[in-house]
């Protein structure tokens, strides 16, 4: 198992880790590359790359803003930590994501990039990287 | 690893994939099936099969357009590429589900049915099957 | 694979089964831990662990409640069963979680839990534990 380190800029921020997780799959053979975050404020997720992908990461960090409403009757706030909506949204996406491989290559459609969620940033974060 | 190919029909459908999903596994043997889908504006559930399974997958269809709603202020549309809302909605879903294998067969429950998630149809859509 | 067996006691409930998880895993070697929750009405999410978790897990409850209103304009419930809302907030989080192992133990953050998340409870539950 590898680990990528990574330092988040803002508060919800879709950061691209594709070419960190080549970089650890690299003289690496196995069926599939398994990704794990191993914090519960973040999450990861596989989008859109290319031309509009930068609006397209915009937009969904906008929007997991607006489907978790920080305005909400919440009980974690009252305990001194107040970001219950940044679990919320880590919840809504995924801790785990496993991606097979071919030639060692990841399988990625033509339009896939990975990206790390943060969601209570910014703050260093981990990404684990195992090969299966 | 080999791959499912679909017709989608709508824009927003659940599509059953479990018969072909089996088919895949025939003759494999391994610990568990990874399914992966290799696009941006789709993704991957298990839920229900059997009587009232339909309207199940309707309703979620549904639920998932009301989640994520088509009038909010997207910034991806302004880029010429109209579906903001259906990266978002694959966003909610997963790209990869992995399932036991139990002497070669899924390990799903009773009640279980893997569908295809299309947010963005119609279109032609691809599933990776891998054996690990 | 193992299977764990466990009875909630909310119609929505968040269930810490780190230490079941831990125990199904005794004595086995590989590179992961794959879980899988065979229902279609309950899901698995890695969230917040120790002081603040059960709020944590009290405002994730309480969120997918609101995310996924029951008072929207359901198909399903016309047929009999009355759950719809429950299959939508089992497709937000996940069936299948797979996290990686450390000499033999699950990598898991400091901060991090396994919960089992019931949405059509109470009601007998499975969750099954393969390694990879």
């Amino acid at each position: 198992m590898r680990t990528l380190v990574l330092h988040t800029e803002r508060k919800t921020q879709l950061v691209d880790v594709t070419a960190s997780v080549r970089e650890a799959l690299e003289g690496e053979t196995g069926t599939a590359a398994l990704l794990f975050v191993p914090h519960t404020t973040a999450g990861i997720v596989i989008q859109a790359s290319g031309e509009g992908a930068a609006a397209v990461a915009a937009d969904i960090e906008a929007a997991l803003e607006t489907i978790v409403g920080e305005s909400w009757d919440w009980k974690h706030v009252d305990e001194g930590d107040r970001n219950p909506w940044s679990h919320v949204r880590s919840a809504l996406t995924a801790s785990s994501v496993t991606i097979p491989l071919e030639d060692g290559e990841l399988a990625l459609g033509n339009l896939q990039t990975i990206f790390f969620c943060e969601f209570d940033g910014p703050r260093e974060r981990r990404v684990h990287v195992a090969v299966i």
